[in-house]
């Protein structure tokens, strides 16, 4: 037996003890008449004294050889500290030490194990194994493991059944790109890794599963940016019989009890809002509700003067920056080139100061004057002291720029509290939008979504008009879930592949199965998919994903530590039936 | 809202109650001036009637329209069964329908959605999705389900953590043959899919997280032998700071758990049998001991006469089958036929009948005495009334032979008792095993498995004698897990990569990582998998795996209703730099 007791676990109470421990060095300070180790483990750390009055030489020898992160097996006696340590639990008791065994000596790790490590990212990714040694990684990677089983218990006590879905499926050429792999058995075909267990999941209600979930892997060979894995985790789940007010009820539940559950936060009911009306106040889809600095369109109010910029400008919007109006010439000159990087692209920004004494002081005074200003206040929601920001131009374009200079300053305003937590359901998503570069309607969530059936006429005439019945849940400005209400009889699937651009021939080539299950009796369904990478950072009070995964990959989609992917061997590639062309 | 009960919920307290319901038509019978329909959901079947006296016109026209498995929602009265049906449920009360709505209509199923279907496994295969809607299929997902939340929340409150690993990793040799993903970032490079989380629950031990579990998929590209998957989920389970003892108390205690939840049959302590013992006495390191069998051992008593096909062979070896001695010429005909076919591969059977009268009457009479054949009994522990087949030649051969015959006359015999629960550990397994195909030595278990101690100098003289810290977990015959201690040391890993034929190179660049990751303070650990598939097949009393998995492959590797693998198109195959070698 390796140890009696783990090193977060003796007090006071176990005074006198014989135990046994087994950890890592977490460092010695040799005094020379006396050794102590800070002796570490999964669940704390716990002071070894050797002494050399009390414990035998040759063990005080051995303990003068020990470097950090060797690992040790110590027994001795539990004893009352003299210098007692508040800041660990462990921190009044003390292990005379009897015996010392090292189990496995270990060479000086490249950065340090502490919370604050000296270690750059990538030395860190390359040593994962050590640095899930650190609290904030091991805590992190624990956290993950506890909302997963809240999650599950809870959608189990809800009557959801956990299936599992088969990762090596058919490869589907809508949305982004599939990982393959190549059939041995199947000569010259291919597996595809899932991007999500939609058919599955949608071919489980048909076959009267009615209320399935499952955390599950997803793949997507996507270029990567920052903060996004070519393997990802989500809380799948779906419903039958069901209408959209139905999951909502559901899916709240279930989130409002793991920020009860975990932050101890009671929200009663999660405020709604249209995709429509998001984009308009927040010019996003997934707006940060922490706080204001509401979206104000102006084209009304200054639309009417000789300033050329607006006039031509499909819209002129803005928002009030609390405060803002104190704001020296310089900073206001840094925020115009903040939002003029190419990352966010606004050609410039009219700002308009909120005097306390009522005036206002604007970029643009040449063609508007107080009281133009004073509507502009009105419509923005701007009180004294605070400082407009207007950008304009094309509606989509300057919603997004203005979104972007709004969470920036929001950032730097401190109001994006990771304690505060402000969940908002956006609905009536558009069931179609129109993509530049192949000239055609994609389906903004997947070909699988149900258009609003009063929205069906406009098919036709105005597709990017039709509305879906399509929901996302957005957590403090991120989307943690989004879902529909699917099509579940052949006919309106066919439609809508029709108009994504699809022949009937492709269609039944690569749904064919699901549109046959249509014929034999599909329940209504729908359901929604959270991204658990992100709800957990989220719930963990972060914004990066990357610590609450135990091994991710870099940006070129490397597993650096295992230095993965890899050649495979000529033998194998013939197996396969396949060549590299390269 | 589609319903305000399921249909397996209704009982006698909820008469004259105004409800909805939705679901599957069972089975419809018109009777002219009464209609009775069958709507089943998931919970149950509730029966519906339409009466021409009670119900509108127009709704009992529509009733007449209903087919088999069209989706329907009513609404209704709760009222009173004439007839009632004891053997369901809802058997005592029905639904006078007001209203009705056909929510979807169906094609006839290709096969009956019944406990007892008409359909083939292959038609079932390809409609999946309505095998599923057939009570066996759905109580064995519903069951796995449940399964596998006992497990976790079981591990967990053992302390044990979650921790998803990868699925992109890095393809190695060793083993059967990987899946690989060609990499489109990474040109001419592979992603591998695990075989097992084997290396990064190892990496998870050094990294300080010391009780790790995952109910994952591994995946293995082999030729498929009968139910067999390519993916296919474990219990993957690690512990540091552990011996083996350790581990097999912690996994006993899940084990014995899930027969005592599930089966409520408390079985107080597993049995242990060496791998030496299993193979002398069972011919076969999974045996099943829920009977008995037990192979003797003959050479002694059988080679000092002058039968030259027992005096030449290595192992002359028998089992007395219980009452066997009634058997007619022509039934122990076939046993011998049987043991001839090459699935088993034996040359012949000698046979004993123990006679009432305390004589013997056996096949080789002219060679044997009564006096030999009674010492024969007394090894095989055959009574009056049974008969003894021995079989003869290479020990692993003949023992292979001898346990199919045993398992195929227990199956006979009806001594497999699906409602029984054997478990038992076979620990001390050998480390090596030759390879006939490579002339090489292979490690049993995995490259990773520490040799025992006192062993160790045997690795060069004798490898095959090299016992491993390596254990199984065996249920009613079939290995159900297994785990070893793993080498926790680069040195006795570089030692065990030398002897397994890896140059050190090529240990270096398939193993690096893990060989590195021991240099930093690896503790002494070790673990087990469980196979979750046949865990639950077990559990829920059958022997096949497939109706335990939603979506399972045939033989071949293919999903026959999806009907992946498949083609992908040449953009695809060039954006991940590959072409076809066919």
């Amino acid at each position: 037996m390796y140890r009696s007791h783990s090193c977060g676990e003796l007090r006071t109470s176990d005074i006198d003890k014989q135990v046994t421990l087994s950890g890592w060095v977490q460092k010695a300070r040799d005094k020379g008449f006396m050794i102590w180790v800070d002796l570490r483990d999964r669940y704390g750390i716990t002071q070894l004294i050797f002494d050399e009055e009390r414990t035998p030489a040759a063990v005080v020898e051995k303990a003068k050889t020990l470097g950090r992160e060797f690992v040790i097996q110590v027994k001795g006696n539990v004893i009352e500290r003299e210098s007692k340590n508040p800041n660990i639990p462990t921190g009044d008791i003390e292990i005379l030490v009897t015996e010392l065994e090292i189990l496995n000596e270990a060479l000086v790790p490249p950065f340090t194990i502490e919370d604050e490590t000296d270690g750059g990212e990538d030395i860190r990714m390359k040593y994962r194994y050590l640095d899930i040694r650190r609290n904030p990684v091991k805590n992190s990677l624990m956290f993950r493991h506890q909302v997963a089983m809240k999650v599950r218990n809870y959608l189990s006590d809800e009557g959801f059944v956990e299936v599992e879905t088969p990762y090596l499926i058919k490869s589907t050429p809508e949305g982004a790109r599939d990982f393959v792999v190549p059939s041995r058995m199947n000569e010259g075909q291919f597996y595809a890794l899932p991007q999500s267990p939609q058919t599955f999941k949608q071919l489980l209600m048909v076959g009267g599963m009615d209320k399935y979930f499952q955390i599950v892997k997803c793949f997507r060979d996507e270029d990567l940016r920052a903060d996004r894995q070519p393997e990802f985790t989500q809380i799948d789940c779906e419903m039958a019989f069901v209408e959209q007010e139905d999951i909502l009820h559901i899916f709240e539940g279930l989130t409002k009890h793991l920020i009860k559950d975990i932050k101890g936060i009671n929200i009663e009911h999660f405020p709604r809002m249209t995709y429509d009306e998001a984009m308009q106040t927040y010019g996003n889809d997934k707006p940060d509700i922490r706080f204001g600095m509401k979206f104000g369109e102006l084209n009304v109010v200054s639309q009417h003067k000789e300033f050329k910029v607006f006039n031509e400008a499909e819209l002129v919007v803005g928002i009030a920056v609390p405060g803002g109006a104190s704001y020296t010439r310089k900073e206001i000159d840094k925020l115009v080139d903040w939002v003029k990087r190419p990352q966010v692209g606004a050609l410039g920004m009219v700002y308009v100061k909120c005097n306390e004494d009522g005036s206002f002081k604007s970029s643009v005074d040449k063609f508007y004057d107080q009281e133009d200003l004073s509507k502009w206040a009105e419509v923005t929601g701007a009180k004294k002291g605070d400082l407009i920001c207007v950008l304009s131009g094309a509606k989509n374009k300057v919603r997004g720029q203005l979104s972007a200079l709004r969470m920036e300053l929001a950032e730097r305003l401190g109001l994006r509290n990771p304690e505060e937590f402000a969940p908002l359901w956006v609905v009536d998503f558009p069931l179609l939008e129109w993509d530049e570069d192949t000239e055609r309607y994609h389906a903004m969530h997947h070909p699988f979504t149900s258009p609003k059936p009063d929205d069906i006429p406009l098919l036709d005439s105005k597709p990017g008009d039709v509305r879906a019945n399509a929901y996302d849940l957005v957590l403090n400005g991120n989307e943690i879930g989004g879902g529909s209400i699917r099509i579940h009889d052949k006919e309106t699937q066919a439609l809508m592949f029709d108009h994504l651009g699809f022949t009937p021939e492709e269609a039944k080539e690569q749904f064919g199965f699901l549109m046959d299950a249509f014929q034999y009796g599909a329940p209504p369904h729908g359901g929604i998919a959270f991204g658990f990478d992100r709800l957990v950072a989220i719930l963990g009070g972060q914004e990066t994903i990357r610590d609450f995964i135990a091994f991710p990959k870099n940006n070129n989609g490397r597993d650096v530590m295992i230095d993965a992917p890899a050649n495979i061997d000529q033998e194998q590639l013939k197996e396969l039936s396949i060549k590299l062309d390269i």
